[in-house]
């Protein structure tokens, strides 16, 4: 498993290995006036016009399109100045801070605050991303798979894709393209980016003022959070010309007000059939969150008493705790009898509607295909897994690179195919700290639970520990790696197979040993489920256009989307929450413990700081994680805030969107406007933002 | 939460507050020819002729019946020679071996053989029960309900019920007594009991070779384990003669032959309406099993690197490891979709068989009583607990208690009613260790959950935390502590309310402040959800004892029940499983790591060790945990062997039996008698048995 450090849980090792693979169909048409996470190319123009009386424009949509950054971590992000000033959370750059801390520095505790652009440091596997055009494929792929099946269907879909991804994108260096299946390959597109790999960290607050409240306040309002921080795209070692970019306006939200959300939702299952849905409520969220619940008492005790590890493990931490957090939520909202009435209903409208008109049964074909997974799945997830260790992830991708960098391009596995490597060989030797107790812990978790859910008489669990147990084998494990040197991982990396083969590093020689297993079960994870799934969605699409033409949008694929709604509370059992809260909140709700403790910045500018203006603001927008950093627009297209949470609502939002509930929660300008000028200081970017 | 040191999952505070005030419902009629968990005043006889041909007499059940023992702590045993020996298992007395460990002496590591009887150690705590009397009450009980409703009912019922055990058994020294409810309110029955207070290990083997296979084994097979041990009942400070005992009987299990199980198993929920299940499925098995995994990951943690703490944690850690596994193993049994049908259909036909014969609608009276519980549930299991903690165990049973002690008999919680007291008291008084580290991360980890559950903002985590932090809060709590001390305990209970008012002992404080929203969330429980649900499923016993006769048992309430059975193995994936494992697969199954580190004595005696006898073997009977310990009898009455697990698929027990998978796990008495002979040998106890 693998816990990102944004609030974003996309990989399919974050929930299970269904979600990622699993094609997804948004259910149709939206059921509540905010419902949607457009694209750019099919923005609902006629239908915001009728709720709101007025739409933004073509132009509108095009300024704010070519100011949208996604960070390949799985954050959202704006530019705001000509000079590559990226806004976005403090939390998508927390594992920055802390990679780039020492036990003489701690910047995520102190915050950092360059002062001057030469001071501005580089994030280790950061990178930006701005898209410059989408093209449509559609019929191109459809026709590459032809009557295709199985395991079949997904190699020539994958060739495919390499091909096209390769020839449209030859300048790797600042060019990224990525072919995106949206409706679960009901259309593939095209899309192109300039990428920025060169990414430094300029301003970001202190800890106890970016996350104050911490995992208790974490997807609940009131919030106290000045959850902002400040990167900076570099071109050439120079700060990147970016001349779109979005106009920084300093002022609060009003209560109705329209708002926008521009940014990269990771993933949502709405178009999931009712027993993707119940393999998901009794299997894949129980278990994983079992995982993650005990992963969790793990290392906050590992931590405990230890600065250092505190420090070390913090982002780890704050990661596990989200993920638990958000899917717990998933879960209730399938648990909740309701919500999983309005779902069914919303399935069974669009049988009846679509009654008749389609080849076959795909509901039938998901629900055998879901079964078959099933007597599969605990095994995959398991092995197929780096257990949260880093450096077995870089074991794994080392070996299967090294593997499939031998073969042609279209005939690797898609991950390795040539247009995706740059950013695999980014991640691999960009340097990042690793913690030797941290990953013995979560080496020792992962060898554990996959003995105690398979069972010790299971043949891959035997062929997994041997005779050792769980611990002893960990303790090796990463006593002998030597992994977390990159000019190790450089080395193994160019020396291709025949070095891979020939390294003693005992992770290496783990991910050699496990390779074919793990290739068998993903085969059959194609076979068996994927294949069969993508073909029905496919014709699921077919039958939501049919029935409700251009008002569905796609679920969720960490693609940019664009979001609109207000300002707006909502009522709790009975009473209203108010749209936002203020700045000197703060002082009343700290308790002067974690997660309540007071910030320096806070405390030393009781007097200077300007108490009354707005923190954080509730809207309307339908955003989900991967959505954190989008830019909050307003009627003007200039950025009121910086999306950073759902209220805890929003949690079902992965299945199906409720208006009256729903809320996502921002940090405003008038607070990072504070940050910036009161509580740390800098002039330069106050310049640079030039707000109104 | 507390966790019980057995397999048994009884307490209110295991599973949820729903388990223990649930008023229960067995299915009926027995689906499966084993199915059944019969009290000795209902054996089915011409049933198991049928099916068998034979079936014992009531001298037969006598015999067995006035051998049965119940220990206090949730678990079941038997008497086994004239002189008050008690045959049960390791697991159900590794608590006591633990509390009787130094750091010098680690009886839990080293296992215990007295040699001679003046050897024998007193367990803390622990207490044996022999039924010797049973009285049907229903008629009474019901006249002093009348037609009360609400927490009225609760009260009148509870009033009576105080009445009956503290008139029936004047004699506490020696006597106990006990109403009991069976159907969920249908039928009260009083128990009598002989008790015994002193209780001492006479043998007991290393924990290596009692829990070989750990964890990772429980509930699963193969398994190679010599769980067994031996106490012995004491009256005034003699062995306690028992001429009414059970044959030891030294000879392997016959595949297919007749097993009888007879033991207290502790909770089943078979019938509980589909509205009940539906809550523990969507809420209560998930709520629970997270935080017990947290729990778990936090308490491995903290033990790792320390022999002092993995000693310390030993027993807590494995309750909570085979809680979670059990509770884990409910949740899928109702996730699964099969299991699930099976028992709506149970439900559908006896609607079906009563229609128009029920006053009312108690399916609707029960749906709407678990809709009003989840308002309140949450706050209930947080608030009302004593988050794992034994010293604030204690000080919530001194301040309750001081409280109750003051009123009438009949108007006390039930629970202080005079019958009940002396347990109460032994319970409390009894020294027995406690571990500050452990101590304080159980009230860390209570402190920090409730207030993530119930969030910051609510009332009851201001009230519990005011400003300060969970860590800080439990830190401060043990610290101040002085309840570790059995003397300061017995001042407290001894002088009062005026005692315990002025005491300043921060845990007795905390629990003084709790005491009344406690008992105000416990009062709402009773009028919401108890006493409609009591009245309710009253009209159901009616329903099916008119629809199924006598055909019918109640559902386990850790009374003495007896569960007849063959010896026989199961299919598993195609593969047929054989009845039995031998001695010496252990050196086989051995890895030289934990869990399957091979015990001293297996090592010392590979040549001595009949190697062909039988460790373990399965049969069919209906067992749940509390029926730990429990004598298998042969179709002469004689002990073959002591059961100590269920395979995995006995875990949907909770709810439903499945003849064709359930198995129940036993060591059989070819083992224990090499463990007696030649690994831990203690002649005297070999004579005192006088196998056959």
């Amino acid at each position: 498993m693998t816990v990102r450090p944004a609030k974003t849980y996309r990989a399919k090792t974050m929930l299970t290995a269904m979600t990622s693979g699993a094609a997804l169909l948004a259910l149709a048409p939206a059921a509540h006036a905010e419902e949607g996470m457009w694209t750019f190319d099919a923005f609902p123009v006629e239908q915001m016009k009728k709720e709101y009386g007025w739409a933004p424009d073509q132009a509108w949509l095009d300024r704010s399109r070519g100011a949208a950054i996604r960070l390949t971590n799985g954050c959202s992000a704006s530019f705001v100045s000509p000079d590559g000033l990226i806004l976005t959370n403090h939390h998508c750059i927390v594992s920055c801070l802390q990679d780039l801390s020492t036990q003489d520095s701690d910047l995520v505790a102190g915050g950092f605050n360059a002062g001057m652009r030469s001071n501005e440091k580089t994030c280790p596997g950061q990178q930006a991303e701005l898209v410059t055009a989408i093209t449509d494929y559609t019929a191109d792929i459809k026709g590459a798979i032809g009557d295709k099946q199985g395991a079949e269907l997904v190699t020539a879909r994958d060739a495919r894709i390499s091909e096209i991804e390769a020839s449209q994108c030859p300048d790797t260096e600042k060019t990224r393209c990525q072919v995106v299946k949206f409706f679960g390959g009901g259309q593939y597109k095209l899309y192109k980016y300039r990428k920025y790999s060169d990414v430094r960290i300029a301003w970001a607050p202190e800890f106890n003022a970016a996350f104050f409240g911490g995992d208790p306040d974490n997807f609940n309002f009131p919030r106290y959070a000045l959850d902002a921080a400040f990167l900076r795209a570099y071109d050439g070692d120079k700060p990147a010309s970016t001349p779109q970019h979005l106009k920084w306006n300093v002022r609060a939200p009003q209560e109705g007000e329209v708002a926008f959300v521009v940014g990269n939702p990771g993933s949502t299952q709405r178009g999931m059939t009712s027993e993707q849905r119940a393999y998901q409520r009794e299997v894949a969220l129980p278990r994983r969150l079992l995982q993650l619940a005990e992963y969790r008492g793990r290392l906050i005790e590992a931590m405990r008493g230890s600065e250092e590890r505190t420090r070390e493990g913090g982002s780890r931490l704050f990661g596990v705790e989200n993920a638990f957090k958000a899917l717990n939520g998933r879960m209730q909202a399938l648990n909740n009898a309701e919500f999983a009435a309005q779902l069914d209903a919303a399935e069974a409208a669009l049988k009846e509607r679509s009654s008749g008109q389609i080849e076959g049964d795909p509901w039938a074909d998901i629900a055998k295909a879901v079964d078959a997974y099933r007597n599969f799945d605990e095994a995959y997830t398991q092995i197929d897994s780096s257990g949260l260790s880093q450096l077995y992830g870089y074991a794994r991708t080392l070996v299967r690179a090294a593997i499939e960098r031998e073969k042609p391009n279209t005939e690797r596995l898609a991950e390795y195919a040539d247009a995706r490597l740059p950013l695999v060989e980014k991640r691999l030797l960009d340097a990042a700290p690793t913690y030797p107790w941290l990953e013995e812990l979560s080496l020792r978790f992962w060898l554990s639970k996959t003995r105690e859910l398979l069972t010790t008489d299971n043949p891959d669990v035997q062929a997994l520990l041997g005779k050792e147990s769980p611990e002893d084998m960990a303790a090796r494990l990463v006593k002998g790696a030597q992994l977390a040197d990159p000019a190790v991982r450089k080395q193994l990396w160019e020396g291709g197979l025949e070095a891979i083969r020939a390294s003693n590093d005992p992770l290496i020689k783990l991910a050699l040993s496990q390779d074919a297993r793990t290739r068998e079960l993903n085969k059959r994870y194609e076979q068996e489920y994927e294949a069969p799934v993508t073909a029905a969605q496919a014709k699921l699409t077919d039958a939501r256009f049919a029935a409700y033409g251009d008002s569905i949008y796609p679920d969720a694929t960490f693609t940019l989307r664009i979001s609109y709604g207000s300002v707006k509370g909502w009522e709790e059992n009975g009473r209203q929450v108010p749209i936002a809260t203020q700045m000197g909140g703060t002082y009343d709700r700290a308790t002067g413990s974690d997660p309540y403790k007071i910030a320096e910045a806070f405390k030393a500018n009781a007097d200077g700081l300007d108490k009354a203006a707005t923190y954080n603001f509730v809207s309307t927008n339908d955003i989900i994680g991967g959505n954190s950093g989008s830019p909050v627009l307003d009627r003007q297209g200039k950025v009121i805030g910086t999306a950073f949470d759902g209220n805890i609502h929003s949690l079902g939002g992965n299945y199906g969107y409720d208006g009256n509930l729903n809320r996502t929660v921002s940090v405003s300008t008038e607070a990072i406007q504070q940050g910036l000028e009161t509580l740390y200081p800098a002039p330069e970017l106050v310049k640079e933002l030039g707000g109104e």
